[in-house]
Formats: C-alpha cells, structure tokens, sequence
C-alpha cells in the first residue's frame, strides 16, 4: 500500500484549491481539517474527501469565496450565514468567534447555516480544546438512521464531539457517529465479502440483515437512546438555524450541484470560568491514567479513553505517513499534475 | 395496587421535610422534583427516594439549611457551592442562575459543587425549557459501569439530559443513562425472578451474565461511545467544581452519615439569541409531528420521540396517580402520620 506524507497531501489538496481559486483561509481549513483527520486515522473523512469536494467548486455547490454574514444578537450567541462555503471554513470561522465570546463572557455559542459538509466534527473541538477550552461540535446530516420502531431512516448520522484539554498529552477527545456502525465500515465489509454484526443496519424494507450488499441503512447506537442523540443534533442545527431537517436535507453524493444549506453547531467554554485550567488539566490527566491503568478483561485489549486509537494513529501516520490504495494515491498524483503543484510524492 | 395522588404525595414528602427542619425553598424543590419524577413514569428517581433523603438530613449527610456559595468569575459561568443541601435544591438555584445569564447573555453554565443526589435530571432541564430555553443537566454518580475492555466499574451511570420547547405540547426531553439498562431494572428481575438480556451486564468479575442475581456491575450503551458520554459528565462535573470522580465517589446507599460532595453541571441557552423563540417552536413541532408519523415497522409498536413515554405516562398518572406497592404505601401513610400531615390519602 503507497503511503502519503501528512504534509505532501496538505500541499496538493490547499494547491488544488487555490488553483480553484478558493479563498486562501478557506483552503487552509480545508487542507489543514483533511490532512489532520486521515493523521487521526479516520479515513472517512480525510483527505480522500477532496475529489468530491472539488467536484463541488465546480459544479458550483460550494463558493469559494464566501462572504460571511454574522448575526450577534446577545454577546454569547451568533448565527453565521456561511453564504454555501466549505464546512471545514466557516465552523473554523465559528470556532474562532465562539472562543473569542468565551474569553471574555465564559462561553460562546455559534450556529452556522448555509454550509456544506464540514469533516470530522473532532477538528474543530480539538481546535478549541488546543486552546484550554471546552469545545463541543455538532452536525446534522443527510437521512441514514431508523428512529426506533420505524422501518425508513429518517434523521442523519449526526454526531457529538466534546473535547477537553489534558495535561501533558493531547485534549481528550470524544467524536461519535449516533448509529451503531457507519455507512463506510458497510462499504468496507462490501468490498472485503464479509458479513455485518448482526443488528447494526436494515436493508431498503427496514428488516435488520447481516448482508452488507443490502444494507442501506443503520440502526441507532442503545436503540432509542442514539436515536435521541441524533435528535438533539438536529434541534441544535436544523432548528436554532432554519435550515432543512431529517430526510429533508439534500444528500451529499447526489445532485452534485445542489447547494446542501446545512447547519453546524459549535460550543467553546472558558474552563476559568469554574476552575483554574492548571488544575482542570492535571486533575483530567490524573482520572484518564487511572482509567486506563484499569485492569482489563484480556491483557492484549488494554483500556482506552475516547481518542486514544487517533492519538496513537496519528503517531504512527506522522512518522510513515497515511496509507492509500493504489488507485488512491494515483489520484493524488493526477491532481499533482493537472495543477502542477509540483509536490514530491515518491 | 394502591395510587397516590401527586397532590398528596408532595403534600406529605413536602411536610415531612418541613418537620425535619428543611428550608422551604428546598423542601418545595425536592417535593416537587420527586412528585414530578414519579408522574412522568421515572420511578426509580420520583418520590420513592423520600425515605432515604429523610435518612440523610437525620444522619447529618444532608444539610436541611443550606448557605449557597456562588462564585461568578464570568458573566456567563458560576459555581454554586450547595453547602452539602438537597441536589434538587442546588440544581434549581443553579437553573435560576444558568437562565438569569441566559435572559442577559445568550448563554449560562453552572457547576455545582458540595451537593448530594439531584434526583431524575430531566427536573432542571424540563423547568429550562419550560422558560422557552434548551436546557441540559449532567451528573456523576458512584461507580457502576465497566470501561470498555474493562472487568471492573469505575465511572458511574453519568446521565445526560436536553430539553427544548417545542409549540402546543410539553418540551422535548431526552434523559438517558449512560448503561444500556438501569440496576433499578436490574432489581426487578430480581424480584420477577426473570433473566436479564444478554451483554447488559457483568457479575463481580466482570464476566457478562444474564442472571440478575450475580449482576453486580453494567455495561455502558453502545460499547465505547456510552463509555465515553459518561466520561464526558464526569469531565464537567468533577474537573469543572474539583469533587472526587468515579470510584472515589462514596456510595448513595453506603455510609449514610458521609457527605457525598457530588457534582453537577447545568446550562441554558437563550433561543432568541439565533432563531425567533415561536419559530424554533413551530418548526420543531412540525419535526417531531413527522417523524410520529413516519411508517413504523410493527403497527402496534409507533414511532415516538424522547420523552413521549413520559408525557404519556404523566397523563395517566395526574388523572389516576402514582401506582406504590402495599409496602410503599404503607411507608407513605406512616410518614403521614409520624409527621402529623393530616393529609387525605384513601
């Protein structure tokens, strides 16, 4: 398998865009949000992403230079029109303002609306987190998940991400999917001829199979208790914004040059506020050690807290780099040459 | 099996707490906590817990009289120091607070510190959104559920609750424990003398059994990502105020005249702040009204959302009351008497 340097694919996916002519700070956002979540380890939403989203440039789903629109009613609030720019853009735009309102007021609360798809949630809450702040992100999606007792999906895979600083090591960090498994783990099983658990997906008439070929949609994760979750997101992103919900939102891989008016959610709060962050850190560090120096059921699965398979990918992935298919990594060398970045990839 | 009615019920939890010297704020707080509680169907957190919190205001683990400590370093963040009084009452002045910074600001948060149980958390986030504001509460708890990967219990059964208003019905609720299932449903079995579902559970060396009688310990909902929420509670309700986290948290049944220092965070976010309040409501009514109405895979089995079980339940038990063993009962006619009440119950 051809690997990728973390830094050559930052390089051709922000020249990509730039020769695109997206803004330069979005193109940052974007490279830098790809590049860091396939470091983490999280393929499905890393830099293989960058094909569809250029798609998207030029079928004119996403603007490239967006012009925001921030609207502060109350000094801790804010809606951001994202005016159809990349998600990776305008939630880092939030998270900078959402910090700034948290600095001064304690906490900052901003809810984006005509976005696009945004990435891995964990960027921008690890962004805060890396700034001794509480950060928490939320999206809302196309429709993926069965409510509980029904048999079409109606909410999306909406996700939760609350991160928190660490002494001495990266922010703790906790990103999760509200199904049981995702749409991508469904394609891999496809591709590799193996057969789901049992009760994570339904095929098209909502009866649960095994058979990843006709799975086409999931189950919520503690049934009706993910189910909720999801729900929350929604509220949070659909509902403080007035962008569309549930089956309702336009779906990503379809009508390319559909704008997806989508809403984020992103939360920063100023851990001063309640504690002094020095103490906060070390305490946090204190309780994670003990937690993982549990005593396992089976000493080859030792215990983790949330974020610890990504912070040991992302060791591992910026010394090798991050591993691609063949076909892959020949796309990353077509987009290399079609916009003559000139980037040493082998 | 006798009912009382609410009414009654919190005529005489009320009036015995008076009688032991309660403060009248709190008393009301607990009373009404407790009785709401159990007309929402909750249980194991309504006005059955009477008995054992009139144990710790005579064991001197409760203070009956407490002097709220509130330290606001910023315009939207406080800490309330509950001078080891009745959680309920704590959560509620932290709700008045958490909703007085919201009115202001857009947003308020609140880590309360020094309390004991706070009840059923959907009692502080449901009196949130019933001021047309999202609401959420958290708190931690003794240990109870294993780590993934894990043989023993370390973190306990942090719920998390969100509640939101919603146009010509009560707020939307979602409070969910972060186990697949409650030791409350656990005791149950117990007494049906029923198994319990598999992988729900572990005896005392972490093994997972389906006998209720050698269940010692839970396994968190959805694997990882229930561990992690309840990571997520114990972050803001121990680092956030400095209590003691997960195993070192003295037990609720254990040590009765130990305080208990708990934690617990809550916060409120003003609507208006990004959406017109009647909007927001409007919209999320339409929201729920669909998916209610999306086909469901067993017509017997319809689609519901967080909380409609409970306001199901609350209809029945306003009208009918709230169904107690002949034991319960009996404890609750003792109280009336030992106390004097007076109150009308057959």
């Amino acid at each position: 398998m051809p690997n990728i340097s973390g830094p050559a694919a930052k390089k051709i996916i922000k020249g990509a865009l730039l020769r695109e002519k997206v803004a330069e700070r979005a193109a940052e956002c974007v490279a830098q949000g790809l590049t860091t979540t396939s470091l983490r380890g999280v393929d499905s939403h890393g830099i293989r992403l960058i094909h569809h989203y250029l798609a998207g440039v030029k079928s004119g789903r996403i603007n490239p230079c967006p012009a925001y629109k921030i609207t502060k009613k109350l000094p801790t609030t804010a809606v951001l029109d994202a005016d159809n720019t990349f998600g990776h853009a305008a939630g880092m735009e939030a998270v900078k303002l959402a910090m700034e309102m948290a600095e001064e007021y304690g906490s900052g609360q901003v809810a984006i609306k005509n976005s696009t798809h945004f990435g891995a949630a964990a960027y921008f809450a690890l962004e805060i987190a890396g700034h001794d702040m509480i950060g928490m992100s939320f999206t809302h999606s196309d429709s993926l998940i069965i409510p509980t007792h029904g048999k079409r999906s109606f909410l999306g895979n909406n996700p939760v991400c609350f991160a928190a600083p660490v002494a001495g090591e990266g922010p703790f960090c906790l990103d999760m999917a509200t199904s049981i498994i995702t749409f991508n783990a469904v394609r891999r099983l496809r591709e590799l001829g193996e057969k789901a658990p049992e009760n994570v997906g339904t095929d098209a008439n909502g009866i649960p199979t095994t058979n990843p070929n006709e799975m086409t949609m999931l189950l919520p994760v503690g049934s009706y208790k993910g189910y909720g979750l999801s729900l929350m997101v929604e509220i949070l992103c659909s509902m403080l914004t007035g962008m569309n919900y549930g089956s309702h939102i336009s779906k990503m891989f379809e009508n390319i040059e559909q704008k997806r008016h989508l809403g984020h959610f992103i939360t920063a709060t100023n851990i001063s506020g309640f504690q002094e962050v020095g103490v906060f850190k070390e305490r946090l560090a204190a309780l994670l050690c003990e937690l993982r120096s549990e005593p396992a059921l089976n000493e080859e699965q030792p215990i983790m807290v949330a974020g610890d398979p990504e912070k040991k990918k992302y060791l591992s992935r910026d010394q090798d780099g991050i591993p691609l298919s063949d076909d892959e990594f020949k796309q990353f060398r077509n987009l290399n040459k079609t916009y003559q970045l000139n980037v040493e990839l082998d």
